[in-house]
């Protein structure tokens, strides 16, 4: 068995060298390098930006949907949206540990959940056995590759896999908040109805405290279920492609002082001017979206003058996985919603 | 005279309810409402990324470039290049002031520039003069109006207006490197042989003091430029978009510590993943260049498992066009190269 690059360049097609995320085709031969690891994937979570670029491209029609997830993964050698550049994660049992894998303690047979984005996970689809348009998640037969420096967690045993994986999608996101949000500040979230959105919510007012969590949500019904879980101190009904709008309604309940920190969970695109106009001088706009624009966001905030700090959304930072896991453990609430929206 | 938005929303014609930067389309009718002022435009200096993208589209073709930057401000009434988003600034004479512009102290016939891009500048053409391709200057017979929240700064008497207009380009860069640079850290320049990069170079050095300023620029001859400034501590000639053999030499030079801070000044895609893979855990990578991609950054680290800070290079800051201009002033090396360069 040959070693590999740690970071999986030995994998890539085209172009040479470049790491396997931006690059076009990467080789997905299921061998195993012997710092590899190989996996028997049951799952995909298809990132929400990708899965709505793939339903709109496909009328919603689920043949369709079926035909370019394969034919994508057949081109790429992974699950990269070639508009969006984004992926998801996966579940799976690990089949086969290269011997110079660092991690001594994982074994074959042990249940994980992938941390790094398939945008860059050699995948192989023998048969897609069910899409779920609602939970974003795609059963299927298939193997997938994990690179020496690829992340991943271990399921845990109190919290099912399905929801296990629909949580670690997006356990960057609370995980920044955690970091990023101090007690009394204003904080917003934009899409804050949403999978990542709800998990930042929660861990925005526990970090705020005596200050106020506002969440812009679009639909009546994720706003509804959201002020249910009596996380959040106000909830607006608003569309965040409107910068207009959104400035009034967030001057208005901040009382003209506006937020220390905007965290931006929406999937669709042309949010960037209204994270940024409802921004404190010198707060910070956090882009978890995979919609963002760099350029937008860039351009936005010199066009209208707005010293802000703005962070491109990683999606890991240390101890990630176990915050956002225990988000589920600490909040019934959230996880009762949870367990209804994504198993 | 009517009132404006005092950021422009009235002149946007498409999509509504979208501000100037993201719209497809401005009014760029010249009678101004009564928050705006109305310019004498002498020059547009192109956004770096946009003036390659066209270069390279007109095959270097000068009457090809003129008809693509005519045909650009025709159709969205800014010069917003459709493929890069982004534009560049100007600079010109104050024509008229609307009585409700807040800035008292400007007058009519005051020679200024504008600090917000031209992505978002309502621009009128009459005439073409001369398209400079070495310093992405373009002289015109024309006319912009500059909205009440737009930035702008006089020109000083002590610098000319074609080089303070180059540098006033990028004034956030430098700005920028100030408020994140400390002494010792090792600090890199991606890109350091171009003109934010000098700027964010010298900037690094001021600040990091006994640190380590190091270079990556891809021509030779950029490299020696620099070299003979004798601002940094290391030239690495290297190609930028090549991430293993840039994170190879970087643990060379820094005895496999990495960068505290990386500054990304490229004017070209895929230098992403070399910035992410030079920077320490929980280091910070701040990227100016408009090629930037935000998922292939955001994916980028996660890919690698590095937890580090990624800022969106915000054009404004406060004081960035003193603190810019005075590093002409500061540095001698500086400004007469940039004299050669740009006038
Ligand atoms: N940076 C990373 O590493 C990373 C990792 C994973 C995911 N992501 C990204 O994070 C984002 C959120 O993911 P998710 O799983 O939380 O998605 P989600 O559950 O689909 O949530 C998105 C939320 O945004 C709301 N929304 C949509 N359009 C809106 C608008 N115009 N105004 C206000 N709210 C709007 C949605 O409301 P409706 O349902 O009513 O439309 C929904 O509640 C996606 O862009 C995803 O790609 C990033
Ligand atoms: N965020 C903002 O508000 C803002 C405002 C203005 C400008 N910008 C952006 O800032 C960037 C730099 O602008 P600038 O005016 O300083 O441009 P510039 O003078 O053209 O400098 C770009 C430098 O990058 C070097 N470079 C190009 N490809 C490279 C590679 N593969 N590896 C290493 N170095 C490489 C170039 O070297 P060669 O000349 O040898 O190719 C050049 O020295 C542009 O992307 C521009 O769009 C951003």
């Amino acid at each position: 068995m040959k070693l590999g690059n740690p970071y999986g360049t030995h994998r890539v097609i085209e172009p040479k060298g470049a790491l396997p995320q931006p690059a076009k085709k990467i080789n997905n031969d299921m061998n195993i390098y012997s710092n590899e690891i190989l996996l028997n994937v049951k799952t995909l979570n298809v990132d929400s930006a990708s899965f709505t670029q793939i339903k709109n491209a496909c009328d919603n029609d689920e043949k369709k949907i079926e035909n370019m997830i394969l034919n994508i993964v057949n081109e790429r050698g992974k699950l990269q949206n070639p508009v969006t550049g984004s992926g998801g994660m996966l579940i799976g049992e690990v089949l086969e540990i290269g011997d110079d894998f660092p991690d001594k303690d994982l074994c074959v047979g042990d249940k994980i959940a992938t941390l790094v984005s398939l945008s860059l996970t050699p995948l192989k689809i023998d048969r897609i056995l069910k899409i779920n348009k609602d939970t974003d998640q795609v059963d299927i037969i298939g193997k997938a590759i994990l690179f020496e420096s690829g992340l991943y967690a271990k399921i845990p045993e109190d919290i099912s896999e399905k929801l296990s994986l629909a949580v670690l999608d997006v356990a960057g996101a609370p995980a920044q908040v955690n970091k990023l949000v101090k007690d009394g500040q204003n904080v917003c979230i934009i899409g804050g109805g949403g999978k990542s959105g709800v998990l930042c919510a929660y861990q925005a007012k526990k970090n705020a405290k005596n200050g106020k969590v506002i969440v812009v949500e679009y639909s009546k019904e994720n706003a509804e279920r959201l002020k249910k879980l009596d996380i959040v101190d106000e909830v607006v009904v608003a569309d965040a492609t409107k910068p207009v709008d959104i400035y009034e309604k967030i001057c208005d309940i901040t009382k003209n002082e506006l937020c220390d920190v905007v965290i931006n969970n929406v999937n669709v695109e042309n949010t960037e001017m209204s994270s940024i106009l409802i921004t404190k001088d010198e707060g910070i706009v956090y882009f978890f979206s995979m919609a963002t624009s760099f350029t937008k966001a860039a351009l936005g905030a010199e066009g209208v003058g707005k010293d802000i700090n703005m962070i491109i959304g990683n999606g890991y930072t240390k101890n990630h996985a176990d915050l956002s896991l225990n988000i589920l453990r600490e909040s019934n609430k959230i996880r009762n919603l949870f367990e209804k929206l994504y198993i």
